[in-house]
């Protein structure tokens, strides 16, 4: 029905597929309970795609941006990544004999997390450096392509990318299915999740912004590499992420879905200016089925952003009453 | 025909149209004479494309970057995004009174480029900045697409964007049309080509990758801006190209097109590694229908790439004998 408005761009594709899935009446967010927060989503994506209509918003301006980390996938008690330097650093120690001495790298090593966060931003840092430069790009794709596939998460023993939220994925789906263009815009490592996000929420490299170490050009057996160096190229976090957009995207989304404090500026950024703008954040409210959390906790750390929400009139997913299921497996 | 290798992504529809178009015996390079160079573009494509065939590329990883300057449009005498900064400099020299005895800006108010020039890279950048910072970045799309709709290049007297050239074009349609993403990668203003990339080559914003300066965070009369700052933040030439293609669109090119030896590097990642590789230089030798050069210029310099290209069997279209036609005026 939308396919007067297919630009030069291939979204007439993935339009005419949603029109016909409409024709044939089917729940496009099958995991999310009925009532306001569903409804919320469904009438923005409505107003956006009529034709005609006020709020019409032509299919190469249709972009939506999504925070990874609690928003798409499960952040706590410790960040996946955290989890995958630890493990890098245990793999290295056997190199590194001074780490037996030396914090943090002492603490992870005798499985002591609570003094690795005390350790704060620099210990972190420290990690990340150590556990995530140092080898070429291909390299570290390697290593964490071999990673994600076997480490698994203690609490439901399976593998991370199992812990994505079905209801987040259907939202994906959809809004994809309406001609958006889906781009994750996470604080946690651009390299870290391109090698499975095109797998996992069927997100191209291309369309993950992240936080980034810099790399050099250098060539090694005849070949050139690009060497990842253990120094920040950019903080993907809080007016980092509209900077991020603006670099990697060109382009301000109308729809932005996060669940931290970290994303308050990205959900702002979608929603002001003149054109139409939707923002939601998923609050974490489930602690028998997830996790409950929000102003008390590092991870995550949801406050500012709620407020603003309540202010604006965003939309707040509450993980326990909005949600019929968390996860693909469950069911 | 290569319906069944479309991904999760939605190539689908370009691979499907691709086949028709085979199927109905176009041409897909009209403006390129026949000969080796034509039949080099061809042959990469097929093989790529063939599946079940030794060279073939799932469309997921069928990647291919392109400069501008030089390469898809017009450079000579001078990069147009110069010419812009220069128009800049003299809309905004009335703010300005003490330009008229300050370099290089005093040059620029005279129309004296033989001294702009003589400046070097430092009036170069002096330039820049006072001309495409200070404003936010909604701001400066709007005064790129205003001047971009109006400025004429004198020797055509036409909009520099009419000056692109038709036989790239036709290139940048038959990948897309065989599953092929196809990037932006230049040296220039990543903020000054997204204006009109879609329009002119059918490249939107987020397949720009470029030159970019710093932005800052701010709020303005209640809303937010990103606010351009006068610091650069990434260098897209030489060794910055591949790292930049890393940083942006997170997978290797299969095939490269550059035309100077700031391409040399793009060139080199496109075409080593496990993966088939195609590069392609375009040798300005027609002083006639555009300008001939090479070596005895510093705008489009081209000498280690075109050593590179005999030394590694990349290809050289002649502009003079390989193309039919320059631009799409002309026909």
């Amino acid at each position: 029905m939308n396919k007067l408005f297919c630009s030069g761009l291939i979204f007439c594709y993935a339009v005419v597929l949603s029109a016909s899935a409409m024709a044939q009446g089917t729940d496009p967010l099958p995991s999310w309970n009925e009532g306001a927060t569903k409804q919320s989503i469904i009438k923005f994506v409505e107003k956006v795609t009529t034709p005609g209509g006020p709020g019409f918003v032509a299919p190469a301006d249709r972009v939506a941006t999504f925070d990874n980390d609690g928003t798409l996938w499960v952040e706590h008690p410790f960040y996946t990544q955290l989890v995958f330097a630890l493990d890098r650093v245990k793999a290295l120690a056997p190199e590194h004999p001074e780490w037996k001495e030396q914090q943090p790298f002492k603490a992870v090593l005798e499985g002591d997390i609570k003094t690795v966060l005390a350790g704060g931003d620099k210990a972190l840092l420290a990690l990340v450096m150590a556990s995530h430069a140092g080898m070429s790009t291909a390299d570290f794709e390697q290593i964490v392509t071999t990673w994600i596939a076997s480490a698994k998460d203690p609490r439901w023993n399976r593998p991370y990318t199992d812990l994505i939220y079905q209801p987040m994925l259907e939202v994906l789906r959809y809004l994809r299915a309406n001609g958006f263009r889906t781009f994750i815009v996470s604080g946690g490592g651009i390299e870290f999740m391109r090698p499975w996000t095109d797998r996992v929420y069927g997100i191209p490299p291309n369309q993950v912004v992240g936080s980034s170490i810099k790399t050099k050009w250098e060539w090694r057996d005849g070949d050139p590499v690009l060497l990842r160096l253990p120094e920040l190229n950019f903080n993907d976090d809080k007016s980092g992420k509209p900077i991020g957009i603006n670099q990697h995207i060109g382009q301000r989304p109308i729809a932005a879905f996060g669940n931290s404090d970290g994303d308050l500026e990205m959900l702002q950024w979608a929603t002001t200016g003149k054109r139409p703008g939707f923002a939601l954040i998923v609050h974490h409210t489930d602690a028998v089925r997830e996790y409950a959390y929000g102003p008390n906790t590092k991870v995550g750390h949801l406050e500012k952003a709620l407020v603003a929400a309540k202010a604006n009139g965003w939309t707040v997913a509450n993980m326990k009453t909005d949600w019929k299921v968390i996860f693909d497996f469950e069911q």
